[in-house]
């Protein structure tokens, strides 16, 4: 699918957002209710597979065809030492991505997923992988301390591809759920910027250790963060209203983020639920959701990462997380949890009995979950 | 399997728990250093796949087969009105499991878990079931506020019958891993008791709603953990060291917590995680501990029910809980959750390629994950 005009093809997916189906999610807890079990006695996931009914406008959603996106890419600022890890790391993670060896290979393969593995802007050329969907928007964006990460056309042609591949997957395999996952040494560093342009709050309380820096480095990433939100304004760290998604994107982004961007709106357009992963999927989210704030109807937070910047994205998000494992590794892992708890919770929905199927005698008291 | 001397059986399986290997999970965490992935980037899933690696003696334990055990009873307590249903729903709902319309029969097909259903002591037959294990130890377990639940060779057999239970499944199909649940109309009731006996709590704090219960019930249900405690001293309220684990399950118990009991040594003799589910499951693993502290260390806490004495029992063995979902059904459900992440840690630790094998380079700092 080649696109002619990604801000036109932005613009349609978001304008495509409905809000959630109210009706599909009431029968669906009016369901839960019938079910061999007290009242709210699945609690969390009773609440999870009613959204996700009204995600999917079905009161007994099924959620087989299960597609991880992994879009990966390279950031200027990793010149700065703001990672443990060198730039070709990004590179040599992808294709352990493509051989099968990485940590999400193993969840998603654990949550029945298929992965999808992108080179948004990968410095490094990735040997081999017939897999790995090629778009190579850069060689790496540029150093967001300097100037704009890259262009404002090549924010909009990032997120258009992310609205290509989901449909691309959704007219190929199908797609029932999507978990966001991420891959580029030095993007915890972009991410941070984001959440703190969008969430109004200091840098340094949304900086993480990332792959787990040193006290040296740490400041370092805090005052590059600093930097990037003052070269970059209007995005500066006192916005507390960033409404330019796409305009975010190119200042303090990246390729990958861009991509899982689009994937989010193309989500949220087609009542499919996206589930976000950790601090980079999550600032892709704070895009998508800036672009249209329908999309944040459509989005799961799978876990609660170790990242400060993530518990802060999913506050404005307005979402509470599956789990608390302290994961913060990316690649979609949290994503591939939260795909598997998903699961569960629609199957519980689906293919429970109810009392009157089972002969079962309910309750004698009328006692709501609250009470 | 007949057994002769339930107590020679118990103390034999008791006497035959060794402490984890810490060799194993040494080796396991060392290995885990090694994985693709920043140290420690992994969290709680990386802990527990190496305490896994310390139960099983293995630095890479697999988890591929995997049972949920749902013992089931009734409580003569239950003539108090301290449950939102009628006591017949215990054998309505084991019939339910036997057709695999229950939650568990949907969480276990879920986490690729068979279940063995067994009928400790319901008072009514339940029909049909080829795959039910018909125990049958009393036609309920009798009303703890009038003295013991049931006669301590009774007790005896009820723990024996866990054991033998695990020990013909590890012979059969085999066991890797196994979960536990309960089925029991009252059964929190007796539940806090045992945890009120053995934590030294006051019943009121350690009892909770149940299957959702009014004010007025959860009121009768205090007296009657109260009355229960005094009745049948020494395992009053103010007790707070209960080390006979099988006078505590006569005096108080139900027969599926003494066969989950069971369950949990053996499991532990065998060197097989053994997964706690919610409150009654804890109180079975009490009781078990009771009998012997070294079963400790082969429990894993899948999730904190929002019952309040589960979070008293978790703290009593020194567990934390994998999962907070406000789950408060039984049956195993948590139970089976917890094997799912169990065997998403374990398969990360073992299938994962290492920095070397898959040509990654390792990080320039050196940084533990406390840093």
């Amino acid at each position: 699918m080649t696109i002619d005009d990604p801000a036109a093809l932005i613009a349609r997916t978001a304008a495509a957002i409905a809000p959630p189906d109210a009706d599909a999610a009431a029968r669906a807890t009016e369901r839960q209710a019938r079910l061999t079990k007290p009242p709210g006695s699945l609690g969390r996931l009773e609440a999870l597979a009613a959204r996700i009914a009204g995600i999917t406008a079905r009161e007994r959603p099924r959620l087989e065809r299960r597609l991880v996106v992994v879009a990966a890419a390279d950031h200027g600022v990793a010149r700065h030492g703001v990672s443990a890890y060198p730039q070709q790391v990004t590179a040599q993670m992808v294709a352990n991505f493509v051989d099968g060896g990485a940590a999400i290979n193993v969840l998603a393969d654990h949550a029945g997923a298929r992965v999808r593995i992108v080179d948004a802007g990968v410095v490094a050329e990735i040997p081999g992988g017939e897999d790995l969907l090629r778009l190579r928007l850069g060689r790496g964006s540029a150093d967001i301390t300097q100037g704009p990460a890259m262009p404002r056309p090549l924010a909009e042609r990032a997120i258009a591809e992310g609205v290509a591949l989901l449909a691309a997957e959704r007219d190929g395999e199908g797609v029932d759920i999507v978990g966001c996952g991420d891959m580029g040494i030095a993007n915890s560093t972009a991410a941070a910027a984001i959440v703190a342009a969008v969430t109004g709050r200091p840098p340094r309380s949304v900086t993480g250790r990332g792959t787990g820096i040193d006290n040296r480095r740490f400041e370092e990433k805090v005052i590059t963060v600093e930097r990037a939100l003052a070269v970059n304004a209007p995005y500066a760290a006192e916005a507390t209203d960033a409404t330019d998604g796409i305009g975010l994107l190119a200042s303090v982004g990246g390729f990958e983020i861009g991509v899982l961007a689009g994937v989010y709106l193309a989500a949220a357009s087609a009542r499919v639920p996206a589930v976000i992963d950790g601090l980079i999927s999550g600032a892709a989210a704070l895009v998508a959701a800036a672009i249209e704030p329908g999309v944040q109807g459509y989005l799961v937070a799978s876990h609660r990462s170790g990242e400060p910047g993530h518990t802060a994205t999913l506050e404005h998000l307005e979402l509470a997380p599956l789990l608390e494992l302290d994961l913060r590794l990316g690649e979609g892992t949290g994503a591939a949890l939260g795909i598997t708890l998903c699961v569960a919770a629609c199957r519980l929905l689906d293919e429970m009995a109810t009392f009157e199927e089972a002969g079962v005698d309910d309750s004698d008291d009328v006692v709501t979950p609250e009470s």
